[in-house]
């Protein structure tokens, strides 16, 4: 078998068998096959796609290239949850203890904040002393005692998705639906789910701008998971402007506490609820969509998921009081991003707002940056309200005068003013396997 | 500007900049861009393709990542010819000397032995003595006083197109039009010829297998070639089987000499006339066709030819007489391989002819690896030839047993004896810019 054979079958857009892919991957991981190889065959797979078939052999091989996690013998159903990224998007933050604290258990590993998105481990991380760099032994023990860990990914767990991800990240191919598809479900499958969760965001913030591209997607994801018989729920939602308030790092967790303490924004409580429904319904402990919500709202009333989320902060090496006054660790540098013009805010590119949060240093350009923690900012104008001429749409938390002016720049940039109202947006779009 | 995004515009059909693609070829040969990044960039390529003024664009960065021969002060064109490769295409080693010996000069740098074709260099190398790894001082003394050479492609000339090229072939970016007209383009005129006639091969053992592929190859090069004001013909001629009967190293230049002294095949002559013809007309040195055909048969008749020929070979440091006891050089095991059937020769699938010569080892199945210059083959009968089960088809020299019998599969498995007999087969399909 000859890499550059398997290179040209997919260039000529030929299917290829489960051992040319299995050789591709494994001689990929331990060296033998370059990565100047490797990224002509990404580019090929950009152009000709992979069929189902192809594509679950591809998960498969991502999904056994290193340990996997074993907790079968556990009580209680291993569920996780993962977003396709967006600006503000702090759901998992609120969510993954909110149903963890109903006894379903949630080993999750997340992304780091890359490009215009955020990262969960990102956010985390602003919560001092906190660790998210967990070796597959602490995860394991953090599922069996806690019922929850939230924990970067480890080189342990699908090295080569790992080294795969580097690659795409710098040869412009991780837009290829087999490819994202296949690295979510092997990130995902390798702590040994026993169902997922998928929120595929669409809108001017998403991977997927376009409904159709986001549904296509979504569609792929859960066809390729039936085939690997994990059931697989994927909701189309709304990115086509922050979620919730706040972007950044300490801020997004300010705003997650506030809403497992039940004053969280509206769009980001019922994005948060409609995933829960769809977790529980994967565990098997609600009767239906109205059972799982009265469930989900109990939770959050008594303070369970806030609880929840306490003993995986403290669990993981984090400074539990620190959350009570989590806002001091917000900058103190505060600006504010006036509108330039009286009217209805109808438009808000959030690739934009996404950007802006990257250039006060709350994201990384590239992988391997560093992340500045305190900065980010708040949006005091959203989707459909009304401003007036020098009224601030965004307060600004920053670093330097040169950062926040890079910012206030995107931002305005991204903010559309007009006089016509806009129709409202949903923010659920579409359940692939619903109820 | 990053990299990243030019990949990406690529990748999604967009065109490029000049600065873009000056940035890319500059960057990439200096290392600061990688591999991974240029074989990305490569493969969208062969998705997208490249518009004319991106190819330009594209040749001009090739042309001048390097040094350029300047001899404009000599008195004579330089006129080139390249050939997109074959099997048996010994037509340099006729051509070139001929040509040459009537006053045009002729700085060919030409290509080695790769995958089923066969390179004039390496041809060449099996006179003893013989260099052609000759430095740009070397080339341009050569073509003031001899007014011929045939040298392999220096790293002082077109150094990016050599990095290009060696990374193309093992990333299966080879075929591609703009990418193959670039790096022919960009090597030929690196050379500062006047003129360029071009042979496009088609057929089975041609780079572009049906006439429509061979047309648009031809169609590109000569449009790229005017926009860079460098007069180019493009002539697209036959591989439906090996030029001449003789395929390898030495035994082609046995069939080469041969031809220099009025005793060549027929279509070997063909072929060498029709490109001849065209280098004097861009030479300006006949008034029409058949006065081009005149001189070159005069040039052939009264061995102008091939003391030209013995004059290069001496130049280049070979042993002149050795010419004259050629045969000697090839390999003295010699077998056939029998027809199976009694029939018409109907088909030769000339790419598994190609194949057999690499088995022999007369050619080479990666950059880099060594050739046999005493092995290869002599076809004793060719398309639309009659033959009888147990006559002889094929005369191999070769150097084992092993590779004896792996190429008389191939050999066996590339003829197909039929009863119908097959219809004649033009040699010259067509001329772009003709006169």
């Amino acid at each position: 078998m000859l890499t550059q054979d398997i290179i040209k079958k997919k260039r000529d857009g030929k299917g290829l068998s489960k051992d040319e892919i299995a050789f591709l991957i494994k001689n990929y991981l331990s060296g033998e096959m370059p990565d100047y190889q490797m990224a002509a065959f990404l580019m090929a797979v950009c152009w000709r796609g992979m069929s189902r078939q192809e594509t679950v052999w591809l998960t498969g091989e991502l999904l056994h290239s290193g340990r996997t996690l074993r907790t079968d013998s556990l009580p209680g159903k291993k569920i996780d949850k993962h977003s396709t990224g967006g600006v503000g998007d702090k759901v998992s933050l609120v969510l993954a203890p909110l149903v963890a604290s109903m006894g379903v258990r949630i080993p999750m590993i997340s992304g780091r904040a890359l490009g215009h998105t955020g990262g969960t481990v990102d956010k985390l991380e602003s919560i001092p002393g906190l660790r998210t760099q967990l070796s597959i032994a602490e995860i394991d023990k953090n599922i069996r005692d806690v019922g929850l860990t939230i924990a970067d990914q480890t080189g342990e767990l699908v090295p080569a998705e790992k080294k795969l991800y580097a690659l795409r990240d710098v040869t412009s191919t991780v837009e290829s639906i087999p490819l994202i598809t296949a690295s979510i479900l092997a990130k995902k499958l390798a702590v040994g789910l026993d169902g997922l969760v998928l929120d595929v965001k669409t809108g001017s913030g998403a991977f997927m701008r376009c409904i159709e591209d986001a549904c296509a997607l979504a569609q792929n994801m859960v066809e390729i998971a039936d085939s690997m018989h994990k059931p697989t729920i994927a909701v189309i939602t709304d990115m086509s402007q922050p979620l919730g308030r706040m972007v950044g790092n300490a801020t997004e967790v300010v705003e997650a506490v506030e809403t497992l303490q039940g004053r969280g924004p509206e769009d980001l409580l019922a994005v948060t609820m409609e995933l829960g429904v769809h977790m529980l319904r994967l565990a098997g402990t609600c009767s239906d969509r109205e059972d799982a919500r009265q469930q989900l709202a109990r939770a959050l009333k008594d303070g369970g998921a806030m609880r929840k989320f306490q003993e995986m902060v403290e669990r993981q090496g984090g400074d539990v009081r620190s959350l009570e006054r989590f806002g001091q660790r917000v900058s103190k540098n505060v600006r504010e991003v006036c509108s330039p013009a009286s009217g209805y805010v109808t438009r808000i590119d959030t690739y934009q707002m996404g950007l802006a949060a990257v250039a006060l240093g709350a994201g990384r350009r590239r992988l391997g940056d560093a992340v500045d923690h305190s900065t980010g900012y708040e949006m005091l104008a959203k989707l459909g309200n009304t401003t007036e001429r020098g009224r601030p749409l965004v307060k600004v938390f920053y670093r330097d005068e040169a950062s926040f002016k890079e910012a206030e720049g995107l931002i305005l940039d991204a903010y559309e003013i007009s006089d016509e109202k806009p129709a409202a947006r949903r923010l659920i779009h579409k359940v692939l396997r619903d109820f």
